[in-house]
């Protein structure tokens, strides 16, 4: 990929809210580009297909793998997730910064291939408050929500691994949106994205 | 200097208006700790001692960085201009991010000794508007001019080993300093910087 759109990483465990924050970031940041990911679990009710994932068979995900089409993918409670390497293609080839939202592990992959990559990790304020979104739901066994547990604290021992962490507060998905925004922000100041400004003074 | 204050450099060549972006960030950021720097310079009309530098004699100066009480120094113009430690200690151990005004060899010389330091370098728009900011302050000769726009040029080459570069355009001062207040805020996410609540998850 020859672009000059940032990936953006944003991830999370089960339980951070990261799709409702990156859902809150898009309207505040129209210019940003949006990858959506595929996925081989059930689409869960209001999932649109396109549009919340790209739903597909197992045969055609591991298909997609072995033909490296896949930017990155993980497995998460028996199903595959990953990013289609065309989608993400397609949006930074606009020169635009791309927000990939995606799973823990998939980041770490992401960063390991695009050095330049801005990860993000989201995480819930507090052990008692994971649990209680997870229940919240009402979708998980009580067996599923303490594997998911589980695995989320397992997880954000990742943190470190990032460049930014950021907590979303009960009630406070706007206001957690709009500190990812401040980073993006500043992230286009790095020195190493201002490149035009800066060699017109050493190239005069 | 044992604390959890981050130490932010904001540098530039002279012209590119530090002194008054500065002035206006820290207005808009008053919990924000200032270092004022010494200097064997006159004072300009209008400049306080201890305010906008502390005006000290050449061999005061030279004692203290015998003595190993100056953080950071460059000469500029002939005149020493630095950074007292006690002042940067007196904040830092507040707990509070410290602001470090300083010349762009200085700043350097900070990130050498302070890893962890957030680096910003300002930079004017254009060569052309850099010559007249130089001139219209009426203050120095044609040739005192032309060495100073030699010196940014060769200063400004140094911004990629910078964190951030940020541009101040002409008339935007308070957009310039708030694109800093930005990237502080965005900094204060950064993973290494959130590990009271990582650690919670991680220690539980």
């Amino acid at each position: 990929m020859s672009s000059k759109g940032t990936l953006i990483v944003i991830s999370g465990p089960s339980g951070s809210g990261k799709g409702t924050v990156v859902k809150s970031l898009m309207e505040m940041m129209p210019d940003l580009g949006f990858s959506v990911s595929a996925t081989t679990r059930a689409p869960r009710e209001g999932e649109v297909d396109g549009r919340d994932y790209f739903f597909i068979s197992r045969d055609d995900f591991e298909e997609m793998i072995e033909d490296g089409d896949i930017l990155e993918y993980t497995t998460y409670c028996g199903n595959y997730y990953g990013t289609p390497k065309k989608e993400a293609e397609r949006i930074t080839g606009e020169g635009r910064d791309l927000i990939l939202e995606i799973e823990v592990d998939g980041a770490s992959q992401v960063k390991k291939k695009f050095p330049g990559a801005v990860t993000v990790m989201l995480i819930p304020p507090s052990l008692s408050v994971l649990e209680e979104r997870l229940r919240g739901r009402g979708t998980e066994s009580d067996e599923v929500i303490k594997k998911r547990l589980e695995r989320a604290c397992e997880e954000i021992k990742l943190a470190y691994d990032y460049d930014y962490v950021v907590v979303n507060e009960n009630g406070g998905v706007e206001a957690c949106a709009r500190k990812i925004k401040r980073i993006i922000n500043a992230e286009r100041s790095r020195s190493a994205r201002m490149t035009e400004t800066v060699d017109n003074f050493i190239n005069r």
